[in-house]
């Protein structure tokens, strides 16, 4: 028996994918629904398969099939192949199992000749329109199958124009189309040596074979090999009959979504254009009118419309992206999809309809992308509103900002206190800036990545930052900045886009971030659902606040040092650091433990009943001195002057010998706390006398004590004998027995390798992705971002940032490893993440997969990732369906 | 039947090492070797468990056996225990499977009382002695078994020397010391509250359990849980007649080498005393004589030792290292252990015990420290020498110089080529020292680690180099430096020893490093046994021809950029990074191919026939510019004087743009060539060219072109895309087939964890185990060696330096992975080191053990690597037998 090759748009359905290629068992879909598809017929892909095992020759009954099918297509459309009064054009077009989009070739207007012509011409009434679509077939058709460059054609088509006096192709008349139409036949003969062939089935077998043959050509090959797609699947070939929407005032062409795309409103949002086809939509010629007002035009399409598009809500369960084309009265759907959407109209969508019970509540959890619920959190630039973009930079913090530009912290809070919102523009900051930082709108900096000071501060605080901006030239003791020409003064006002990096000259209007009941709602079902627990990056109280406002279940990180980064504290770290004897140097810890207990007391209460995950001290000590560079600068001046600064030459020499070659990989993290056991002994009491005060005070608290940077399990040992001295003494002082944790970061490659023994001593681990990147990968994210990281991203010599989403390969690989051998050590080992990968979706997906308990991220981002820990949970069931 | 728990020595030998303890065996050996032993008895260790085994009870039969023994050592010593006229004395000690230094106790003379004493007086006439002994015994008694404090004795003895008015205890007479004895005994009475015991079977008795017991101190247990020691092995305990060389002028006390262990040669070798205990050869009193005058002083005796010396050296099979004491003409062997030696010694006495049969020749290489043969081949100072080490810095090259100091490299080549030897003293050195550090015997620096230009030079170029001398104050102006006050100008001579760190005042005489015929005569057998290949790193022609020299079978790393920062290249160099336009790059780049083709020529030429592993540029290219610090006091000064320097100030910002916080991470390596890939480009054709025009020439070349700092593969894909055309377009111009090979280093733990991708574009792997350290613990050599690395050596919280030897936990593991999944996907993957651990023996047996087909090192420990790589293939065959 010979294969059955041919399916019609009737007898196939979506789960015909392999057979007959995704748009085939999309239109069979559709048909099937009962909507009114323009009627075709599909090829098999097991037919562009038998097509090349036989030599490019059609498998036995092909032929016969597609002519019978043909037949069938006829009867349904009421034309008929090559007829010159009412004639049946068809599109023929690829369609493999995996969509190729543009890899493929399509001929549309097959059927069209001299004859044929005369018919579209009686039936549209346009003879331009009909000798335009002539000549394109020709040159389409051409191209595709008989292997005419379209140059040839184009260089016709200018000549008419010059000749004519045309600027664009719309200029030329009817006649001149025709004329040109006649050009390119003469074309077809002189390059093929054969006529144009006019017979419809000649043009129709010659289309068939040219789309067998696209599946194996040089831009194909290369896209299946680097989308990994295999090679022997063989494309389907889809023949359907061509609409036409500019038949008169009973046609028209539109598009329209189920519901509003921007605010999710269930009413249907579209437009439509009167006696024209979908090109004429694209141009822009005319205007079209709202969806709504073809209930006047054609009252009879609309009702049906408007039954069709409800109806294919339902079958898909999504809001739907519908293209229609009425032709003499007649609506043809010619594609539904899922309608893109704006991030308020996604979450209102998905809770409307599980509550519609249209979907269940996972699929409503699902639908979501955690991308849009951050751009929900951050204010944003009006999308309507027009802006003058003069620079762009990193976008180190997202959310956008609008102020009065401002070049130094103090008067930056001297403005605010009085009444204005100004946005504070820096070379780069520092911790003197913290202050001025707080107190803006938002941050701007001409150096520094995304991991600088500003951006780091500027994340954990929450305002916007632009950092890195290169093309500024900021000139703080004249109070203004430059950029190409334009020049800022003190009080203008800008805005910066710390989602996008742009920077903007004047005041833009500003959408206030929503946590709106829908999302509310919506992230309540994903709690339900994902089995991550999602905590919080905090160091302030505040953090800690907003952090359980947004569902935080605990805090992952507080980085003690950004407490010591604050103004009144930063001059008692200096004494602290550049201490000469051991007393100074005890007097400045003493001052300090009051204040470091004071901010412990302040998030424990904060976290009543949660985690609190605490970090000793990570950044090298020079971090909190001023920079060797300004002082270089001073000293020389003084001494060029004649009147050298003794105390300044003595500090240069002490920071200058503190100075470090890769501060990244020097004196920090624990081996701080080894060489000046003083400072996390003092930071250490004041976690758990902190612990005892709140807890007298009935708050219930949890502190787990965080060791920074270790690579060998010795660093962890004596780190954590010796601070087990600290608590004991602590306890042993308040008559309390307090409940706390010491665990560390896995932030190094060797502590991944080796969590085996780590575990022995730690109750925890939190890895800490964005060293752990940076050392896996030996790229400095502060020297490599905003250079040759971008090019390795855009060059796709990176697949993605691995500091935005976790390089599963290399850095996950090592995770996987400390997982699994932490927790053979130790079967209760707390395990979670606390780099900013713990906000990115993809990344949590990878946590939830090697069995993280939970990721920590900054505040803004917790509500993402509790979708996205959702969606991780979630991700198995739905793939198993 | 009750078990046997006692030993006499004649009962034991070697084997029974789990049984009678490390000593009991090693006395039974020598007593069945027949060896005039002093006589004694072994308590097993199994009667220690059972001792613990039954709560501190002796097991039954103990005390029988030992009673038992006793009679028989009474009979072989022809002397009685409490015999008044001649009395026996024993020492009691503790003797374990493994050895604990000094963790447990030990009792001497064990057996003296009131009337033996009498005896001892009469046998040595020498009541003094006979006293302190008495005082000596009663001390360490009383402590080990009646737990009574030794500061109780010390103080009585300290009254003692008060009264007489005594400085040291030797200026105590009898009388004085007779009565410190009785004041002992008085102290023990008051303490323990019952007599000292007199009787010296209770005195044996209660030192048997006293030595059981000390099993269990804490000493004890703390050691055997730091050496992973089990604790349920028991010890064993010793009784041995005491033997005394202080009995009149037919005693004596001696040690002595069966070899001359300074040079190997095969004379015995060792000095005696007449009429002496040990104590008093090491107190120094009076002037030792050498051993063969002991053949006038005690001809029977001396012909006695000497056979017995040739015995056990036959017997043990190396050099021994004898102590013997004489009492009343009668010999007494009391330890053989195999002699410590000289290196040169070492060699000798390997190669002579080779080839007189003694051992094999596999022995004879297991029997050399490989660090042995790295000392005799760099300079020393004569260690008879008198030097005045004035400072200490980092030992950052081996080997020692001797030279005039000099304070600039252009100075430094004026008086070389004066004819004076010169040793050039930095703050630290930069590209423009090179012609200086070349023609230099040696290098200080005040500033920069084990990574710092130096340090890396002076290796590459084998000078003796201390670099990071902190002591040191550089006045280059004034063409001098201090050290603590000690000022030596320019022409001043000084030398450093490169091995230790030391600076040295004034000139000290040197010894040459010499290649013996007896090394390489092992070298030949070491190489007969390896199968590791030993490659060196070389960057120069000379490098390359001294590698051959030492025997290296390959180049494995010849770091291009060195080439760069000679003097006359430099500024083409930077002609070439500051070139605004790309047809100035091109010209710079244009200049220097020539250059580098033919240093290229000369190493193929030196390596003919062999492999030549060859880096692509690697370091940042700001290294190659003026230091920023530098140019910004130029710039501030010639600003703060009003002469603004325009030129500078552009450069100032140039080098400031490229500036980086952590340039080990930063834009170096393959980065550069995806970057900047006209460098790399020009490095290929340079390589090729060069390969073509020395094999036109009849040379055999292996080159194999190494891109460094692969993290993804990718980045190597795209680089061997771009070189690979390079290498087409060369074979073209010159019409000539070449052998070449693109590999990468795995210096990034993400390239070791990724190997299976990379392979799938590299034939060869080479491990840079420095940056692989240095990522792994993300520590930088260059912060972290002469600061907290040392500190973490010292308080033993890393157990060894992972930049001299391979962290085999964190680093090796990354190593093995790399090796087994690099293999996986490509069977015939070379794989080899070229970090400076490849000269490094322990980790030349983990690179023998996971598989790696060569090590590359600095040419000068190519013999080192040689012998190691030979001990790392024969060290299972040793341990198996």
């Amino acid at each position: 028996m010979v294969k059955k090759w041919v399916y019609l748009f009737t007898e196939g359905d979506a789960s015909m994918r392999s057979l007959l290629g995704g748009k085939g068992a999309g239109v069979a879909e559709m048909t099937k629904a009962g909507l009114p598809v323009p009627p075709g017929l599909t090829i098999t892909t097991e037919a562009s398969i038998a097509y090349y095992a036989a030599d490019r020759m059609f498998p036995e009954g092909l032929w016969d099939q597609v002519q019978a099918g043909l037949k069938d297509v006829e009867a349904r459309a009421g034309k008929e192949f090559g007829d010159p009064t009412n004639p049946l054009l068809v599109s023929v077009r690829s369609g493999a199992r995996d969509s190729m989009p543009g890899m493929m070739d399509t001929v549309l207007n097959l059927g069209l000749n001299a004859e044929t012509l005369k018919g579209v011409i009686a039936a549209t009434g346009n003879d331009r329109f009909a000798y335009d679509s002539f000549r394109r077939f020709i040159q389409m058709f051409s191209k595709i199958v008989l292997d005419i460059p379209s140059e040839k054609f184009e260089l016709a088509l200018q000549a008419a124009k010059d000749k004519h006096g045309a600027k664009y192709d719309t200029d030329l008349t009817a006649a001149n189309m025709k004329s040109v139409a006649e050009d390119y036949l003469a074309i077809v003969e002189r390059e093929a040596h054969r006529p144009f062939p006019s017979e419809p089935l000649d043009q129709l077998r010659l289309a068939i074979e040219a789309v067998f043959r696209s599946w194996n050509n040089d831009r194909a090959i290369t896209y299946r090999n680097f989308h990994k797609i295999p090679h022997d699947l063989g494309t389907g070939v889809n023949v359907q009959t061509m609409a036409f929407g500019n038949m008169g005032g009973d046609s028209g062409t539109g598009v329209a979504f189920t519901r509003d795309p921007n605010t999710g409103e269930r009413v249907l949002y579209g437009e439509y254009l009167i006696n024209a086809q979908g090109e004429d939509v694209v141009a822009g010629i005319r205007t079209p009118r709202p969806i709504a007002s073809m209930e006047r035009d054609l009252p009879q399409v609309y009702r049906q419309f408007v039954k069709i598009a409800d109806q294919m809500e339902r079958h898909y369960k999504d809001m739907q992206d519908l293209e229609f084309t009425v032709e003499r009265g007649r609506l043809y759907m010619l594609q539904t999809r899922s309608g893109k959407r704006a991030a308020a109209a996604a979450v209102r969508i998905a809770v409307e309809m599980a509550e519609e019970g249209l979907i269940d509540k996972t699929e409503a959890v699902r639908r979501v992308e955690p991308t849009h619920v951050e751009s929900l959190l951050h204010r944003q630039i009006d999308p309507k509103a027009k802006v003058n973009v003069i620079a762009r930079g990193l976008n180190a913090s997202p959310g956008a900002a609008v102020g009065k530009a401002v070049f130094d912290s103090d008067r930056a809070e001297e403005m605010a206190k009085a009444g204005d919102r100004v946005v504070l523009v820096r070379q780069e900051t520092n911790p003197d800036d913290v202050h001025g930082m707080i107190v803006s709108q938002g941050i701007l900096t001409a150096r520094g990545g995304a991991t600088s000071h500003a951006a780091v501060v500027a994340r954990q605080i929450g305002k916007p930052c632009v950092a890195g901006c290169e093309a500024l030239r900021v000139d703080a003791a004249n109070r203004c900045f430059t950029i190409d020409g334009v020049t800022v003064h003190e009080g203008d006002e800008i805005a910066i886009n710390g989602t996008t990096g742009e920077v903007i000259l004047g005041a833009v209007p500003l959408i206030e971030p929503t946590m709106s009941d829908d999302l509310k709602k919506l992230l309540g079902w994903a709690d339900e659902l994902r089995r991550l627990k999602v905590w919080a990056n905090a160091d302030y109280p505040r953090d800690a606040e907003k952090a359980r406002e947004y569902g935080a279940q605990g805090i992952g990180l507080c980085r003690t040092e950004h407490m010591f980064f604050e103004e009144e504290r930063l001059p008692i770290v200096r004494r602290m650091i550049l201490a000469e004897k051991d007393e100074e140097r005890e007097r400045a810890l003493a001052e300090l433990l009051p204040i470091q207990r004071n901010d412990f007391r302040g998030i424990f209460k904060a976290m009543d009943g949660h985690p609190v995950v605490i970090r000793l001290i990570d950044p090298p000590l020079h971090e909190f001195l001023p920079h060797y560079d300004d002082l270089l600068v001073d000293v020389t001046e003084a001494k060029a002057k004649g009147h050298p600064d003794h105390e300044k030459e003595a500090l240069l020499a002490t920071v200058g010998s503190m100075r470090e070659a890769n501060p990244m990989l020097g004196l920090r993290g624990c081996r701080l706390g080894i060489l000046y056991p003083g400072i996390v002994r003092m930071q250490v009491r004041a976690i758990l006398e902190a612990a005892a005060d709140v807890s007298a005070e009935g708050v219930v608290v949890h502190p787990e004590i965080m060791i920074p940077l270790i690579s060998h399990v010795n660093e962890l040992k004596v780190t954590r004998d010796e601070l087990e001295g600290v608590a004991r003494q602590v306890q042993a002082e308040r008559g309390r027995k307090l409940e706390y944790k010491f665990g560390t970061m896995i932030e190094v490659p060797r502590a991944a390798l080796t969590a085996d023994e780590i575990a022995e001593h730690a109750e925890f681990f939190s890895f800490g992705t964005n060293d752990l990147t940076q050392t896996t990968f030996a790229i400095s994210r502060d020297d490599a971002e905003g250079k040759f990281l971008l090019q390795y991203v855009e060059r796709g010599i990176l697949p993605v940032n691995p500091f935005q989403s976790i390089d599963r390969k290399g850095v996950g690989k090592l995770m996987r490893m400390a997982v699994e051998s932490g927790r053979a050590t130790r079967a209760d080992l707390e395990v979670g993440i606390c780099g900013e990968h713990g906000g990115d979706p993809s990344s949590v997906e990878f946590c939830h997969e090697i069995g993280l308990d939970y990721v920590s991220c900054s505040p803004f981002r917790v509500p993402v990732a509790r979708l996205a820990a959702a969606q991780a949970a979630i991700a198995p069931a739905v793939r198993d369906r």
